[in-house]
């Protein structure tokens, strides 16, 4: 079987990038992957964008056609959308290319404007990744949806505010080492705890911001570089909440894993570090159970006992995740790969986690957990 | 290397499918064609999903999930963007899945529900497959880029309002022998030329219609049936018309083509059929030249000649092409795979191209020529 290495990576600042549009943004994060990995932009034979909702935001569709015209580049381009999953999407679409051996250097971009643009408020953008007729008619939002799961998760586990309020502190701490990050300053339990509500139980500061940013990586199925892809596990669960059997589970989430774990033979102890999908506090506490690091019910004891800081045994959002990394939506999972290349390679600087490792995992859901993808990285 | 047989396909009517929703018409086209490919449901491992515009018309994103929901799948799902040519480009991604060994059977399909929408009208939404800041957003909607085409192809090479008028009629002929298409009445040159003008020199009657439909396939690295897809060519150009060197020319099209017969070590004569992106009559003269059957220059003489007629030697649209099939942006590609299909396995019905044919092509296009994909399907 073919091998799939990451060449390079590269992700912009996130945040309210006011002087920033969508293009440029693409651009930046393409050009300095492609710079990045040693190869040029001629050599790049497919092109990959992942990308919700720029249709709504700025009215442009035709992605693929857009960046490849934007970068110059002379090969088939695809424009991939699973939601908020869109980048994990797009680098699994990258990786099957090269496994089929129709392309040699694939070049996968996720980017997203959700700021300052003109067409639509940003929640409204967001609805169309739940069910539209069936949730989002009906006014249910992302936070409203992730809020009744927060709910049943507390009656039925005991998980506590506190919990919940911890997933955002240790990603905020991660987030004051990474430059990048949308918010690089910590916050306190307390701070959380007495933020707005939402939707409640979930609070302002357990909610990821709505960012502009861009990442990209390049994937070549000739070796420059000591990390491969070497598992993309990728599931679905209804789109509504409400057609689930138990709203406390992510079943994508587990059958993504099972799926990557079954490709790489690895199992949860194998994994030295990740990115999971903490869109809100509770999506933190979810990942850590349905990937299997945990049982069910207890991740709000998992993330109390520090096992996920940066020192911990599974250090988890390094990049200071969605929470305080940032999320643009397409973007997310792409930045996800770049911070694990970067983990496993010694390039983190000062959110370098200090051991040896060897497997990193991300991952990406889409909408409230209607599409898991679940990738895996090696250090060779 | 893997082969990649197409077992069943199904469209739906298209038409101004006032009674139908977005939903309904993709889950009729996927579950007829996954019975006509003789598995079960549970059979198919992946779903691509080929949409342009429900993030516009509908608010609805996340269209693997919808759909993998929606037909009861537990397996991957994408959604494949690529303006007009989404339905070809989810074949061809779906084409690299197989020949990846990922997946064993893929079901492809496209869907647009253009009519009865609420939120923006069908030209604002297909807008965003040109340049949004460069093009849309002064006022250039798709038919006055035909247009300017148009133009310059009939200043250069004096090709006649007649002969742009040739290629309706002819669709509109083969039309009236679809059951399913938008328009089953012929037409003639006169009244095409005596139809209101859109943007000159096109007229109403040398334009595709705004139609609701779907189309599926499926694709298999099992042979069950003895059509295989050996081929797919994908390129783009520039996303603005106005970036291009000769706007008389799709370049995209010159190397989807190039690709697709490198691939496969076909050449035009072996060509029997092919059903090409008549968006306006001047693409469907355009295609004929780009892609090699005649001379640039000379389309506007092919289709007069009767070569693209039922009975010529390269029997051209004879689902109706998108001007009398109806174009329902997302579906088209998969339609034009279905015709093929069909015709090569002597299923056309009525419209059955009388002849021995081996070889099938599809030539799909998004926007005013940023992308073109050209699948080739053979009869084994």
């Amino acid at each position: 079987m073919k091998q799939v290495y990451v060449n390079g990576g590269y992700t912009t600042k996130f945040g309210e990038l006011w002087k920033r549009d969508f293009r440029d943004l693409g651009v930046e994060a393409a050009v300095n992957a492609v710079q990045n990995s040693k190869i040029n932009l001629q050599d790049i034979d497919v092109l990959y964008v992942a990308n919700m909702a720029a249709s709504h935001y700025t009215g442009q569709d035709h992605l693929g056609a857009l960046f490849a015209t934007e970068l110059g580049l002379d090969c088939p381009a695809f424009h991939i959308e699973a939601a908020c999953a869109s980048g994990s999407a797009a680098i699994r679409a990258g990786f099957l290319d090269l496994l089929s051996g129709s392309s040699e250097n694939a070049l996968i971009l996720g980017v997203e404007k959700m700021t300052d643009v003109n067409t639509k408020n940003a929640t409204e953008g967001l609805s169309g990744a739940s069910d539209e007729e069936w949730e989002a008619f009906y006014g249910v939002t992302f936070p409203s949806l992730y809020a009744m799961i927060a709910r049943e998760h507390m009656n039925r586990y005991g998980t506590s505010h506190e919990q919940l309020a911890m997933c955002s502190v240790k990603n905020h701490k991660h987030g004051t080492l990474n430059p990048d990050a949308h918010f690089q300053k910590e916050i306190t339990v307390e701070q959380v705890l007495r933020s707005p509500v939402v939707a409640d139980p979930l609070k302002l500061f357990d909610s990821s911001p709505i960012s502009d940013g861009a990442a990209a990586i390049v994937m070549s199925s000739k070796k420059k570089s000591e990390i491969r892809l070497i598992a993309s596990g990728h599931a679905q669960d209804s789109l509504a909440l409400h057609d689930r059997k138990d709203i406390t589970i992510l079943e994508a989430t587990i059958k993504a894993k099972e799926r990557a774990f079954k490709q790489s033979k690895l199992k949860n102890k194998d994994i030295d570090i990740m990115e999971v999908h903490d869109c809100f506090s509770i999506a933190e506490i979810l990942a850590y159970e349905d990937l299997g690091f945990v049982e069910k019910g207890k991740g709000g004891q998992f993330v109390e006992s520090g096992d996920t800081q940066m020192d911990g045994s599974i250090p988890t959002n390094l990049s200071g995740g969605l929470k305080a990394a940032g999320h643009p939506v397409g973007a997310t999972g792409v930045k996800q790969a770049v911070e694990i290349v970067k983990q496993l390679t010694g390039k983190a600087g000062k959110r370098q986690v200090q051991k040896d490792m060897k497997y990193g995992l991300t991952h990406n859901i889409g909408g409230s957990g209607a599409t898991c993808i679940v990738n895996i990285f090696e250090k060779i």
